[in-house]
């Protein structure tokens, strides 16, 4: 594969600025008569189910949800609907399946289940026409266009937008005039293409790592660590910092690559524990945190983020969008100089059908 | 280190049908007054924390009250609490952590959180005078004595138990009579450590794998991935079957190790498919797999397991605790070829202390 190629993957990676602002303008409509419905009649739980990348964006809605509403959040174990065929009453809870496609069979049995036991559903995927729209209740549409690639970048971030959207419908404190302020914030990081692309040529030889993040940043490491699997082939762990440190770490040693979402606010304390952990074993550290974190330069490599619009009382609430995207222009990147297509990963289709 | 030392992980791993014995008929005396106030006030929701194994063991807890009951779980997000310092109304929700020091600081921490907001609590551990004991309401306590590898194992079954006796609390129609076979098959399985230490040889230079589980044992492929990273510093990626399948089946090649739990029952069908996407992929397959199982035979290696006791609707529902342990034997064995202490493996101490 020559160099001058562009792959899906990475002409996607540059879509979202366009994609992330189509999202969240017309969600901001779309979302309005859900919102009514859980004004009246707020869930006592949430449930959401997804599998892959959307998994991954499941991952983030738990810990939005929960920090923003104090409202619990379950993620799915689908086979306990779909294989066991259990379940219990659902009235007063809110279940979300989240599909690009939409035709992720058992993320749609989840929804069908729920909606059989008593649960208001809502469905958020790329797709108007498919299964999920026609499974749940209510739909949430990411406007991300047509994504070509097997791996998923635009239609993630499209997503977490989505999940915003919902903290908000929730009453969970998240504003719009924030919101709008993401899209810029990706322009600027993909401006760093260069650069990254730059980075990404030592990791040549990689074949395995791991991949921390913490709190609304972990979904980040988990979708990190699956495009590295995917595309790169590449075996990436993926730990919260605490979870590391139960264990895993053991496996760390001199030279080992390690890759850390690090972001200022609540879970810098931890993140930083862990870093210098990291350093001591001479861990060969890739941090991707603000602009100027002199603390992380000692540490390691770094990847510096511009500031992100402001949320009083949770300073990382809205990074999460802006700290994927050198992550995934990282790995369109290094998939290239390993000679593999991103956008055709071996084994895999676009859609998956699960049990 | 000589091969005739015999690792304390090792000699613990076989003092399991003895310390699983103690902590039934312990238990089933012990859980009684939780038993009446959850009878008298069934939870709406079960949420559940901790960290390393004891989180493996919550992963199975998850399945097992799902599963049983019908009650909504979550796996606590501990940094909710303790670094967002967010939550919500949890008056209704049986809030339960594990942690056999009982001095993991970010488990108490949710549990004296969810106590602080209404939820009815439990601590699950090994030590009767730990943080834990004094910050939950109710303590049931795994008897498994005094666990001196930092790597767990014993400790680990003895946390499965408390479980099955807790779902039984809750009305699962789990059965004293059935869980009293579980410490003769662990037994029966134990008689077989020649046969697992011989196959652990061809693992020598194995530095990377991915181990497959699903439903009741998912929280196996969790835990026997972890022995592997924390005791033989292997790179172990553990994914539910249908995870698998979305992403991260692109990195295994022909001849890539995979370990997968395979007992019969609802998780079956899923699992055999996976068996034969890996077959066709040629993965060097090892199947831990009930007694007879011709089409696992028919894909790869396998290690057997004897008939275990009946469960009307959930065939696999006894299957956990006696499938660990060719896998516990496994990966002490296969540190002791590598040359590794399995008791003490580098960076990690008995007690992890995270935010």
């Amino acid at each position: 594969m020559s160099t001058t190629v562009i792959s899906n993957m990475l002409e996607e990676t540059r879509q979202q600025p366009e994609t992330l602002r189509r999202t969240l303008e017309r969600g901001l409509r779309d979302i309005r008569s859900l919102e009514l419905r859980l004004k009246k009649d707020p869930p006592r739980l949430v449930v959401i189910a997804a599998r892959g990348t959307s998994d991954n964006a499941a991952q983030f809605g738990r810990y939005l949800i929960e920090i923003t509403t104090g409202i619990p959040v379950s993620l799915a174990a689908p086979s306990i609907a779909t294989l066991y065929k259990r379940g219990g009453d659902r009235r007063g809870v809110l279940v979300i399946g989240i599909s690009q496609s939409g035709e992720s069979t058992d993320t749609n049995a989840v929804l069908a289940d729920g909606r059989e036991r008593g649960a208001t559903t809502l469905g958020i995927t790329n797709e108007p026409a498919s299964t999920m729209a026609k499974t749940a209740e209510y739909t949430l549409l990411v406007r991300a266009g047509k994504e070509k690639s097997v791996a998923a970048t635009k239609t993630y971030t499209g997503q977490l937008m989505a999940l915003y959207l919902l903290a908000a419908a929730l009453g969970g404190g998240v504003r719009a005039e924030q919101l709008r302020q993401i899209p810029d914030r990706v322009d600027a990081v993909l401006r760093r293409e260069a650069a990254i692309a730059e980075t990404t040529e030592r990791y040549r030889f990689m074949n395995g790592t791991v991949i921390v993040g913490r709190g609304l940043n972990y979904a980040n490491a988990l979708e990190f660590g699956l495009k590295l699997m995917e595309t790169c082939y590449v075996l990436a762990e993926r730990f919260s910092g605490a979870d590391l440190l139960h264990g895993p770490i053991a496996m760390v040693e001199r030279g080992f690559p390690v890759f850390v979402f690090a972001p200022g606010g609540p879970t810098w304390p931890s993140i930083s524990a862990v870093l210098r952990q990291l350093n001591e074993l001479k861990a060969d550290m890739l941090v991707i945190t603000g602009r100027g974190n002199k603390h992380a330069r000692g540490l390691g490599r770094t990847i510096e983020l511009p500031p992100l619009p402001a949320a009083p009382g949770i300073p990382d609430l809205y990074t999460p969008i802006p700290y994927i995207i050198p992550a995934q222009l990282f790995a369109a990147h290094l998939a290239r100089i390993k000679g593999f297509d991103p956008d055709r990963p071996r084994t895999l289709s676009k859609i998956t059908r699960t049990m």
